[in-house]
């Protein structure tokens, strides 16, 4: 089937069991690692594209805030090398390079590790990325598998306060920030999956096709997908509000005021799996209506030309009338034929008169 | 489909993904906002259509309590001057202005923050207005999205009791007053589902039509929303009721009646809810039935007239009564004919009583 | 439908929406309240019918209990005053009024107000009228929709046990006896719902009727409405029981016991929800083997008799004998008629033959 | 319907409802109770089958454990002397008559109360025996429904240990024993039920029959039944090790082994509840499956013979070949009849090849 | 059925029931047991396979920790001997034996007591195998059913790691990566899973034939076994993180990572569950379908030829065209013959075009 979604992600890239805890594998197929690099106070911003990690550990404690960005996961040296430059643990560096983990955070001595999933819905298959968020004192690392990502409208406030940059300082609301960049990104996907769930229950009432309940399958497949991937962030976010000092002055304002956007998308959830569910039953209702109307037919058509057959049968018999006058006299009668299709005509009409008054036809 | 809700909240007036927290983004097509004041003490009453924030500002702190009631979200602008003029949290202006928003509440520094949902069943679209208050000393207030609301017979208990005024005086007390008045709206509603549901479920047993199905899945979907607008309400006031001493007297006593009443409304979403259930249950019941009285129809039929035919049949056959005595010497009776017709009235009066007998006729 | 239940109450005699918290209003069509008192210690019991609430007030703190038994809720006044001469909240009072309460206890200062329902199954129609219950020091109020109530042996028992009254001079105790006299009465209720239960099963079997469906589906109703009714008592009871120190002695043991009806009562009735549930797949079931069952009737006779109405075709096709020898020598045959008969019955013998070896027939 | 299980036991031997809490009411039809008694110390052991309490309390205090087992419940007041010689509560007392107890267990001041469910599977229908016990202090009373009961090992083993009794001497152990003796005797009846579940899904695939619904109906019921027996347990057990310190030693390890028990028990009814579920839908899948076939069938005749109909019935049309060359010239025809014949045979093989290659015939 | 799974573990090897705790009888038909030991420090290593206790008391104490391991449960005297050479509770030994126990972690004093399970699926049949590990100062013990298992990469870490075993010289470590390996087979498991859905979900599609229903009641069932052998391991990483101090160093962490995995697990079991349910619905519909197409076909079938039947009858029968004019005079007709074919053709182009823009034809 095309466009069907990828394997669910639990199953893709896991490495041979029994593996050591903390083993390294970059996952099969995947991009080599680029790194970018914001580094800015209240005044300065420093942006640098594709760097080395040396270069990034130049710029390592002499902004207010530095933001290491890696798209791709192709080479677990890099990661590596990463976890030993900031300190993390191997755990947390194996759970980057195993994309198959739930939405988490994790506090560490020096650093907190945040897991979420951001969605790709592209070319009709359903994808969701894991990123990666290590947040320490004036520094945040996202890993990601893809780079293409929803954190420019995050960049562009960084770029445009200069000066004024404010909360944009402190690693928390740049981590809540990104979070929030990232829970956003749902409700257009879900507004697709609202679209397309009207779409199917109107074909289903107009036309009641086999395709129908695939394409529910379908949805109710990437709707679980979905449900999978938010309902760990709620965990998430209450973790971070009750996590171990890391936040400072309000973030923990805007974090609730995140929680509140995945308390909204797990309510939107449940709405649509509600109307799959429905749209079985309105699926298997019209088959079923369907089915009375073919065999309504069936009956109206054997009902009026069965006793049809037999009027014509018996005027087809072959008693002798010239043996007796009890034996068919009609087939002498001068209006002999007429009479025996009109009777044919009537026995229809009466017949069709009684179906209209059942109500199986004309309706 | 005409008359089809809307669809649902959380997915209109959205803005961009990845906007920065607090930015204030009027709903597209809302309309520009009314301000209306009504500032008392327990004997003195000043009400005010339409005025200015300045007209507001000038009523401040000169009465024992100050309702601002803003209706339409229009302007952005106006809100953001309600915000600096009552010293409102941006996050909490936000919400008011993207109505898509549970309800909830929210204990800031100097003010509580409440959202609840009014709901409107106009033309058979039903409609879940948000409902914004904000509560501080000696000042409540309230914004919709749209000029009807609930809230007259406050306002009249408020005209009314001129010189005793009592715990109306009270912020809390006003706020509990508007969210009864709120919850108050929901019974009517529900009587309204109740009369639909009563009615669908005897149209289903008196005709199983395919639009009934139709209908119940357009009565799912709206209890769904109702029920996600009425389930935080329970713990809105929950959450009113435990919050941080901004409750005065003995306004929990009211609150805890008032969540009576959030219950007793889910009781009864509940019980439409599985009355909906059993209605799919009876719709599929009764179109069972009644395609197994077509396939009797139907039935009957084929053994009534298939075996007549087959006689008319035997005595059509070419056989030459000429060549051997043992060829149709029927034809040749004097009482042939009858006998034939007679074999005809008898095998379809044999069958007719066999189909009585086994209850398939005349019941 | 005759004998169908009446609306849930929680949609009956609701005030005006927006009223003012407390405002009395008589539900519509309410009798008229009549007063019975009873009034006693260990050694001296007055019993009054029909008195007014000067009478009350006069036999107030000279007996160890007084127990006030109103009946009927016509007029709000009598309601009001009740409420004044006790010290009533106006909250409460509104809830006796308003009898769509659930179940529930509610502490006030100086006294409890417990709200309960009591089943009635007249006529088929179930209803669960309200009964509300105040307890202060040596008083107990009851307040009943309806003068039927369960409360006569609780009445018998005070009489008989003259100078031994023991637990029953404590207003814990015979607000207890009250409760528990409700909660027994659900078990004869229950009984009966059981009897019908089995019926009904009984009935789809022997003839799954569109009936039967709606027979399941009224009983799937008055089941969640007594579940409403059951399912907060049991709260009810544990709020009495951890009750702010109004229960003395052991009326905690005897609370516990009733607890344990309550469970008992909420374990019947998820499982005469199951068997309802599995009675649907039941009927769905018959319906389906009964259309197996005239479907292979008319199949059987359709293999049978279409066969036949080709061989009685072919022979009586007009090809000319006298043309040529390979022309239908059948006709000219001195068995020829035998032949064609031999052959018809031939082939039904042999259909019958094969159908009983399918299984179709015979059984 | 023969075996099929008694009404459930929380409707039968209920008292009048309103009959005063601590009312002893034996339940009609019950046995007379006979008494047993083994009185036990480290080295010495008394066994007394059918004594008098008179005998009875001579026993007391005078052994380390007494253990007096009542079998029947037809005298009450056998039950109320009990009570007074053991000084226990009459609300557990009444509980001891009134066979429809939820498994349970309640802390009194001197003596805990224990009830629990003993399933026999005799003659198909299930029963399920309430047995009650007392445990004070060197005392354990057990009282039975029925003689019958699963406690002979545990007798076995007092008896085999003389001189070395040890956990058997604490009246908690012993209880123990008794409780865990009960759990275990679940297992062979569940095992039951696995080959009753095993075989009907064997049947349901082989012949889908309406038996075959009716059969799990009555599994489903009694597994409903059992649930209610073994879920409260784990409650039980769970009191049991959080009551208020009358076990000593370790019987709190036993205990929880016991609890063990209690939730492999429970994960297996799970079990088989989803199979009964799925074998719902297993019979309305064959079911489906065989109208299939027999439609099929019906259609297979219909097509083959429906046209050959027509053909006969177009060479038995009697236009007349003298008048005109074009009428029915296949009637002069030397090989008019082989002609028509192989015409028929022709349409009939094409047909049984197209619907081979369809795929309805031959598989 | 070829490749069903076996019974369900906990109703095999139970011993009769009433029987004394902590009595240990090897299941029937178990392995004789074999033990293997790896003795370590972080420099030396020493590995004995298939030794004698006696051996094995030699080697305690003596190195940094002893890994005993035992494979085979068929020997009850040496489970008796093992939990008397490391001081064992008898109920733990007993649960070894009885390989029915769910994964859960018990406290002892002197030792952890922990069952898992670890699946093998061979030949089409799963099996869940019982492992029970002991976890003391410097020892663990870990016992099998069956030789295989899935500890060879731990081992090997052990060899390869000689001078820097670090984690590995602890018993709660080592505890943890037995743990792990168990946890981590789960997941070529569940791929294969994946893939026998999938296969069955396309096979729904193209030809629903009852053997899918048959393969979706299989998978049920074995998702449900595996969902009870992981379910409670969640419970035992908590409780084995929650143990009483039993961990050392950073252990938590690992555990708590090795929980990830079985929530993983958990999310996977529920997507398939939720999979196999839609598949019921696909194929219930798919059957709908079909039952639609076939009914299609036969109703054309007979509304096409039941009309030529009549018009063919029409002309067969035997008016006699000599008596009067308007008998039957098309029989005299110069292109009589031809009409009526005519007629049978246009008839049967009409209903072909009138079905054709029914939608029935030709699609
Ligand atoms: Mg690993
Ligand atoms: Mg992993
Ligand atoms: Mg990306
Ligand atoms: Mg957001
Ligand atoms: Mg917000
Ligand atoms: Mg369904
Ligand atoms: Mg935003
Ligand atoms: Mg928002
Ligand atoms: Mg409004
Ligand atoms: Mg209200
Ligand atoms: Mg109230
Ligand atoms: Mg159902
Ligand atoms: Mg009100
Ligand atoms: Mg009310
Ligand atoms: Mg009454
Ligand atoms: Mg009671
Ligand atoms: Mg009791
Ligand atoms: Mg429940
Ligand atoms: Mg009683
Ligand atoms: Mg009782
Ligand atoms: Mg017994
Ligand atoms: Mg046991
Ligand atoms: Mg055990
Ligand atoms: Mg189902
Ligand atoms: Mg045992
Ligand atoms: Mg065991
Ligand atoms: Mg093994
Ligand atoms: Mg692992
Ligand atoms: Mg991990
Ligand atoms: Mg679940
Ligand atoms: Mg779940």
């Amino acid at each position: 089937m095309k466009g069907q979604p990828s394997r669910p992600y639990e199953l893709r890239h896991r490495p041979r069991s029994g593996t050591a805890p903390g083993t390294l594998v970059a996952p099969p197929g995947a991009r080599p690692p680029t790194i970018n690099v914001m580094a800015y106070g209240d005044d300065e911003l420093i942006e640098r594209a594709d760097v080395s990690l040396d270069e990034v550990e130049r710029l390592l404690g002499r902004h207010a805030l530095v933001w290491v960005d890696v798209r791709g996961l192709g080479d677990a040296e890099t990661i590596a090398q990463l976890g030993q430059l900031f300190d993390l643990h191997p755990l947390a560096l194996e759970d980057v390079l195993n994309t198959h983990q739930r939405p988490k955070v994790e506090h560490y001595d020096e650093s907190s590790f945040i897991i979420t999933r951001l969605p790709h819905l592209t070319d009709e298959a359903l994808e969701l990325e894991q990123i990666s968020l290590f947040l320490a004192d004036g520094l945040v690392v996202s890993v990601q598998e893809q780079p293409a990502d929803c954190f420019d409208p995050v960049r562009t406030r960084i770029r445009k306060h200069a000066g004024n940059r404010g909360r944009l300082l402190r690693a928390d609301y740049l981590a809540y920030a990104l979070l929030d960049a990232v829970v956003d990104s749902y409700f257009p996907l879900l507004e697709q999956y609202a679209e397309r769930i009207e779409g199917l229950e109107e074909r289903t009432v107009s036309r009641p096709e086999h395709a129908g309940m695939l394409e529910i399958q379908r949805l109710k497949r990437e709707l679980l997908q979905i449900r999978r991937a938010i309902w760990p962030q709620r965990e998430l976010f209450r973790g971070l509000r009750e996590g171990e000092g890391r936040l400072a002055g309000d973030t923990g304002l805007f974090l609730r005021d995140c929680e509140d956007h995945v308390l909204q998308i797990m309510d939107l959830l449940e709405i649509y799996r509600e109307r799959l569910g429905t749209a079985v039953d309105l699926h298997v209702s019209a088959l079923s209506h369907r089915m009375n109307e073919v065999m309504k037919v069936l009956t109206i058509i054997a009902t009026l030309f069965m006793p049809m057959t037999v009027i014509t049968g018996i005027y087809g018999m072959n008693f002798d009338p010239a043996v007796s006058p009890w034996n068919m006299p009609e087939l002498g009668w001068r209006y002999g034929y007429p009479f025996a299709l009109g009777l044919l005509v009537g026995v229809g009409a009466l017949l069709l008169f009684y179906f209209r008054r059942l109500g199986w036809l004309g309706r």
